[in-house]
């Protein structure tokens, strides 16, 4: 169809690109075409882009006019690719190499720089990891007597009254076993650490015996068999934490509401009639419905961040290579990692320190720096913090959202004095595009042979679009979205010598409604996936670090996250940033609609 | 075309793949199905290929009788993408980064550990660097005078009954300016280096001012000026050797044969009927005709190492990222690297020691081992060097290629007492198809908007041809490429713990006859392309260094070389083995058809 070829985009030297705040690049909003459906629609859809000359053609005039040609396909690029995310690390000997230290190790010392989490009492809190190790310490009570109430939680979380599709498998008695385990632990004075006894859920895309792993799917399990736990889920073991379960997630996370016509829609514990958002759905669910202080989950698109947000937890993902990626569905190789969604970020920090570091059976490629702890004793030890702030892409949300994170930032500088600074960050749509390229390209070379083994049928609608969709990219349109892999760092490393982090809401909409005719089908809703991953995309395709915090609410009481962008490698730096918002926000933080209280007396 | 499908190959874990010499892996030789084709057949052919939906149709069956769809497209791999053959430095931080040594000082320590070139009188040889520069101390000859002669002699190769096409532009002025100010520092006894008005060419596709960059073509000039030197160019200008113009090429590199029919088939100083080999044929053809002692060429897919067999001269393709890429033509961005074509091993080290090291302007990402130097001095400092050969593979070559590379290893036996170890190297046949997709790819990407700009009829037919299959690549076939290379490497890591080199011919062919219908369209032979091929694909593919020496002759008097592939970064211990192959053969070497003594008192 060479004919009908679209003029590339021809991107000027990265050099000559303005960063600042007057600069004149173009702010390009998603410029989705494609209606949302869901129901009988979207099987049509997807039948006709498997028929095959005619969804060959469908899927060029899908890419045309949705501009991949013309920014990605066609493009005019002085760049070379930059095909992984994985940032080098100049700094001394002494720093390199942690593979030395256990997880035990990691997060005895994360605690040397915590104080008891900030809580107003007049408020509302869920339990911390410190709440339950005290508790259990104190033998207020113990593991067992906590996992029978999170048993009979889960099972009540089940009836129809209120479906939330929480997990995709759970064990009671190997969740008992744990908790017996850990019980004896505790009467022995033989605690592995601050993680002993404390309910952990696993997303279902990461190995956890004696689970199969789904990956959302109906058949991942069958083609692919899980036979050990993956590395983050071993350190979690090691520190004693009892792994409640596999969460679900949107399928393959090939979507970012959570919406699972397999394993039930994930419902958000704020509004059970909407989203919980996506793909790590039920780890960010479970934290907000107080039935574990943290869970794992992992963020290829923003998978951690976007349920983290729309469910009022703390969602981290840590830089690309910090936590190892052995045993986690090979869903993409350059773009996922590994994140943590929890009720605090005192919380994230304690679970970011049992997780990170290399593989304990193999030695890295690359050295990786060594783990540092924030001092959180203070939130105000750094005076001076710079948060870059691009006032059109920050402003691309709804008003509530708007209002609310500007609010924040007026909170940071009211309480701290920390500055914003106004900057611009161009091609961020590009950016988008090329990501969307590179994880469909992946995901496809990935899965395909696993996917030709199947019957269609196994497959649920939505993820067959998305799966078409993934399988049509050419060579040059993933190698172009390399190379804008690279010009995107250049303009990150430009915006990080002015600023400490960026500053972003963390989505464009809050949880949106689950449409009743989304059961069976799934739903395709691009606009509404664009607005939900807007702000994602630096964290994953050029591995920067990210975390989200609560910051408020809209008018229907659904939470808003703010998210803070930093450096490659500066984990801590955002932590404690985190926490510094987290402490001015924490009295106003409200109650969700469904909740348990596992260690209530 | 899903109904026509073919089954992928699912791989067995590398670690159950068995690389001794009792393995049951089939050898599997190049299924290359597609005739010869020149002159008219090219451009029914290339018409074909560009015809909108009968092109692709046809590029999917190439493709399926090829078996790319069955050893790459539709394969089962468990290994992710290994995008960028560099490998990793584990040395001591003393021998990193050795960015604080000029090219001058390198070249000087080079000379410290070498001794004056073998000569044996009674034989031919060429002149050497140390011939040159000793000349020019002694007052014997001067670099103008010497100059004066090169220009003649390319004149002369230019004559109707000649035409041997070894440059696309020189500049007499440019050279006699050039050789004028090396006079005159020898006239101060102030020579920069033992380089200083040694004359060097630069293959056509490395920047060297006040040359264009053609990269073979009649349209790449047009549409990238040449603004500067490239690195390598402007570390020989420091040590003062003279650079005397562009050398001929395969039209972007596309092509192993050297036929060009827009700057004249670079012919084969050995036979001017023959092809001289390419890409780097005008490289190849000055130094085996005594022009240069040596000149630079680019290895993409053995594009130095082909023709300096086919010309009897020694050619060194280092580590990838050893030598700077910066001024390169981006034909791709992950196999091609700047190599040396060389009169003997020594000169081939000392130009090696100039060009090597860091981009001047930049640092590099990672940190490289620093160089170092064989001791040259005694072909026997080292005892017990471990030739790793694969019979099944070392034989598919020509019988007269054969027994004379058998030879060779039974010389090093005879006179070291060097074993020959025997291996099995797995899927050579798929990583040779993986390269296929990898430069190809990259290729496409890199030059895509340019062509589109173009005048098809500004493109040699061959190069429409390659320009096309190029194109036809889906991001899974790039994808599943960069996975082969992953297990590959692992494969060649596996031989490396047991050899300390891989010992095979250089080319399955010799320089075979330049057809009369070629002049205007070139030349489709992929036999006897894959027969050249053969052996180059693991230096490109993994990044390995690989030297090629010439070790005899075929009964029509056409140079045979042998090649020695090395593990990363160890272009040390191979420079060691090429010096004592070529101290065994010296004797025997024989004077090309067409030859100039420039130093002749």
């Amino acid at each position: 169809m060479g004919f009908l070829k679209t003029k590339g985009e021809i991107y000027k030297a990265v050099e000559d690109v303005d960063v600042g705040p007057n600069s004149n690049q173009f702010y390009l909003t998603a410029n989705v075409k494609a209606p949302r459906m869901a129901g009988f629609l979207v099987k049509v859809f997807a039948w006709l882009l498997e028929t095959p000359i005619f969804g060959s053609t469908m899927l060029y005039f899908l890419k045309r006019n949705n501009l991949i040609h013309k920014l990605v396909t066609f493009a005019e690029l002085q760049e070379s690719p930059l095909y992984v995310p994985l940032h080098y690390y100049e700094g001394g000997k002494e720093e390199e190499n942690q593979s030395g230290t256990s997880p035990r190790e990691q997060v005895r010392q994360a605690l040397e720089y915590m104080v008891a989490p900030i809580k107003d009492l007049k408020s509302f809190s869920r339990w911390s990891i410190l709440d339950y190790s005290t508790a259990y310490n104190s033998k207020v009570i113990t593991p067992t007597k906590v996992m029978e109430r999170f048993l009979s939680a889960v099972e009540q979380s089940c009836t129809p009254s209120m479906q939330m599709s929480f997990f995709i498998n759970f064990d009671a008695h190997d969740i008992l076993t744990q908790a017996a385990q850990s019980t004896q632990r505790y009467q022995q004075g033989e605690a592995l650490s601050v993680l002993d006894g404390v309910p952990i859920g696993i997303k279902d895309e990461i190995d956890c015996m004696p689970y199969p792993t789904t990956g959302g799917t109906k058949w991942m399990h069958k083609v692919r068999q899980c036979k050990d736990d993956a590395e983050c889920v071993k350190r979690l073991r090691s520190c004693g934490a009892i792994l409640v379960g596999k969460t679900n997630m949107h399928e393959l996370g090939a979507g970012t509401s959570g919406i699972n016509p397999h394993h039930g829609t994930t419902r958000n514990p704020y509004n059970i009639g909407r989203i919980a958002g996506g793909s790590s759905s039920g780890s960010a669910a479970v934290v907000a419905a107080g039935l574990c202080p943290a869970a794992i989950g992992v963020d290829g698109g923003g998978s951690v961040r976007m349920p983290a947000a729309l469910c009022g937890v703390v969602g981290l993902k840590p830089s690309f290579g910090r936590v190892s990626h052995s045993g986690v569905l090979p869903l993409n190789w350059t773009v996922g990692m590994v994140g943590i969604l929890a009720g605090t970020v005192e919380d994230a920090l304690l679970v970011y320190a049992a997780i990170s570091g290399p593989n304990s059976s193999h030695h890295s490629q690359t050295a990786l720096p060594k783990l540092y702890f924030p001092l959180l004793k203070s939130p105000r030890p750094m005076p001076n913090i710079r948060l870059a702030k691009y006032g059109e892409w920050f402003n691309d949300c709804n008003e509530e959202i708007r209002v609310c994170c500007s609010r924040a930032l007026e909170k940071l500088r009211d309480n701290y004095g920390w500055e914003t600074i106004q900057v611009t960050i161009p091609e961020l749509e590009v950016m988008r595009l090329a990501h969307y390229v590179t994880i469909g390209s992946e995901c496809s070379t990935s899965i395909g042979p696993e996917l030709e083994k199947m019957n269609k049928d196994e497959v649920g609608w939505d993820a067959r679009v998305a799966v078409s969709v993934y399988g049509s990219f050419s060579s040059q349109e993933y190698l172009n979205a390399q190379r804008i892999r690279n010009r995107q760092l250049q303009f990150h490393k430009r915006i990080f010598s002015m600023a400490d982090v960026i500053v972003t809401p963390t989505t464009g909409v809050t949880a949106y409604t689950i449409g009743n005719d989304t059961r069976h089908t799934g739903e395709l809703d691009y606009i509404n996936g664009a607005a939900l991953v807007r702000y994602q995309i630096a964290g994953n395709f050029l591995g920067l670090p990210a975390i989200t915090v609560p910051v408020g609410y809209d008018k229907s009481h659904l939470p808003i996250g703010l998210q803070f962008i930093g450096k490659p490698w500066d984990e801590s730096l955002l932590i404690h940033i985190a926490f510094s918002m987290q402490a001015l926000c924490i009295s106003q933080y409200k109650k969700p609609e469904v909740f348990w209280d596992l260690l209530a007396s």
